[in-house]
């Protein structure tokens, strides 16, 4: 098993590994617009040339010269759950966000994945809000 | 009262003003090389020619070809809180987040502002959790 950065050969399987975590039609996407625009640093979980794991780092520059980092669509392949494959991603998410400076990582998750992050060195941490678009 | 974007000029006004949000020595930050990496949006609140807020919004570029937009370092002078002109920034911010299509805004914040964030759209979401380095 493997966790390498993402490759655009690998966005077909990573958008039907991102349905398992909210479901989006995408054959109308344009793939290379939304390859070339991507502003994550994505990374992959390779095992036997199957892409069984997805996540995103976005770093942001703050207007004081310092970085943050935030993850984004952590998804495990459903058949995975529960082997440890997860933690290791999120250890590769968070060592690429140490080497790039963040001087921390945030995420926003389901109350029930707070004992997960726990185990991965993340703390509760104020409330996420959202307003969408009307 | 203006909102406007932010100018190079603006900076160590707004610098002072993060201030009140969170203490940064920035007598050493690199301006320039701040203001040219910096990747957010960023809108001050100009009254009298003094800037009495700012905040900011960053726009992630999904894989999918869809972006979400969250806002950061939400900031009103002391003096000048109550008095509805956070309520008048996050407007823009959210306005400007529309304009970019974004599909969603989300912020973090501290329990006791759910109620000024509710008047403003935004509902309660997930939890935020955070790994700083070590």
């Amino acid at each position: 098993m493997i966790v390498r950065d993402i490759k655009f050969k690998d966005l077909d399987a990573v958008y039907n590994l991102l349905n398992q975590l909210k479901f989006v039609f995408t054959h109308q996407v344009d793939k290379r617009k939304a390859w070339d625009e991507f502003n994550g640093e994505g990374l992959v979980v390779e095992h036997q040339d199957k892409i069984i794991g997805f996540g995103s780092l976005v770093v942001e520059n703050k207007l004081r010269g310092y970085k943050s980092g935030q993850l984004e669509d952590i998804v495990i392949h459903q058949d995975w759950r529960g082997k440890g494959v997860g933690e290791l991603l999120v250890k590769k998410l968070t060592e690429r966000a140490d080497e790039l400076g963040c001087y921390r990582v945030s995420l926003f998750c389901r109350e029930e994945l707070i004992p997960f992050y726990n185990k991965n060195g993340f703390d509760v941490n104020n409330v996420v809000m959202k307003r969408f678009k009307k």
